[in-house]
């Protein structure tokens, strides 16, 4: 389960070609050991809420974000695997600075993909989130 | 509970004065009998996934908004209330069209209010969301 | 999908025969339009908690009971389904009376079920449960 | 937050004296570093589901057990503290054997208490669970 077949620059190459959305959106430290790490790429006004604080849903993108990178780390370019749930707590508010995402995958199996990520503001956790993901069956890879 | 002191006008303009961020990603369209309902003010290509259908977190943010337009319209513009946590299933995958929230208050206490959200694409539940959030105490709700 | 081809007495006596641990928590009040409610067979001491309320477990597991009963009304008697995530909020401490959960089926999908549950003291919301099952491959359906 | 001001016996003393339901049910293992420990006491059939694996309502009633260990042990012998939120995903079907939750505080706010759960089956990960309690404010903590 944590034999990485994409590494950071390919999984970002793969998203900047596929998935313009989310390009500029977050770059990938590192996945290692069954564990994706993505970083907030260019933090500022848009990720605030009232009381300049990140906003719920930059760490709710950021999360999702960090759970389909993990997926695609670990099976290959596979676009259209497909969140099915996410749940999400959030402890602290934190300031914009070094916002990150770590995945760590629970289960990988033939159709699911649950993953915990844990929500980090300059290294100190600030929510934590599972998410579910549902993967294609293999004729229905494709990447578009 | 189902007294609302904002309507869609003033929620609109409380979150263009306050909230940036939030400021042109949905409109307000109905308040009334404790359900808000919010539509994404203009889909674009932003909002999509591969296979060019509406992105995870657009709905996931489509969805804490309502909850948060809910509130804001049953307590008043309390600009501090905070996410304290998301679930969300997804049922789905929708099209880029009329893509809707429609936030129903569950529980609304002193410090946690609690919403129910459907996601609609063209008045098709696509998802479904709770959303809690933590209400500030009084000498805490200022605007900024 | 909301044809259901086991009525409340079909889906007691499966139970009955084939989940022993079941039998005896609730029974079907009602199974008809996608939506199956069922009730606390024997309120006692054993579902309450400090302060005299119904236990936060009584209340899962009933959402868990009813979301189950729900697919079984729906697929026919197949044991092997097996509950994939739960999630619940708690909005009211009720007291025990006629404890009841209704369960609505928001997708059926081949593989995936996911279903909304009420939770009901006396008909007034005290919780509401969000459930996903897993439902087995054809081939893999037996009921032990 | 990592004080424990009740250890292994004193919490399961106070189950025995105040929460006769839960009495029985599981016993607690460990409390230190913010994390504590139990395990189902008895295991037996009244904990399976068809295929004789340990079924959903088991494994939540521990998760939701295990966060009200936890947060027994860092605040003291407060019964009145009360569930607002439960989720929990699961991995793998266990077989009855020695059945673990472990929680650990991931926050502790004046109101709100936030713990993770693993459930464990002879060591192995089967289900996560994220618990929120409600504390009640100093005046309503007694004990009934």
């Amino acid at each position: 389960m944590t034999e990485h077949v994409m590494d950071p620059a390919a999984i970002d190459q793969f998203v900047a070609d596929h998935f313009p959305a989310a390009h500029g959106f977050a770059t990938t430290v590192s996945a290692e050991h069954g564990k994706v790490r993505i970083r907030l790429a260019e933090p500022g006004e848009m990720h605030l809420r009232p009381g300049n604080t990140v906003s719920g849903p930059t760490l709710m993108t950021l999360a999702d974000t960090a759970a389909y990178y993990n997926i695609l780390s670990l099976i290959g370019p596979v676009a259209l695997t497909v969140t099915t749930s996410l749940h999400i707590d959030f402890f602290r508010k934190p300031e914009l600075g070094k916002i990150e995402a770590e995945s760590r995958m629970l289960k990988l199996g033939k159709r699911l993909a649950v993953t915990s990520v844990d929500l980090l503001a300059d290294d100190v956790l600030v929510a934590r989130a599972s998410v579910t993901y549902s993967i294609p069956p293999p004729e229905k890879r494709g990447v578009r």
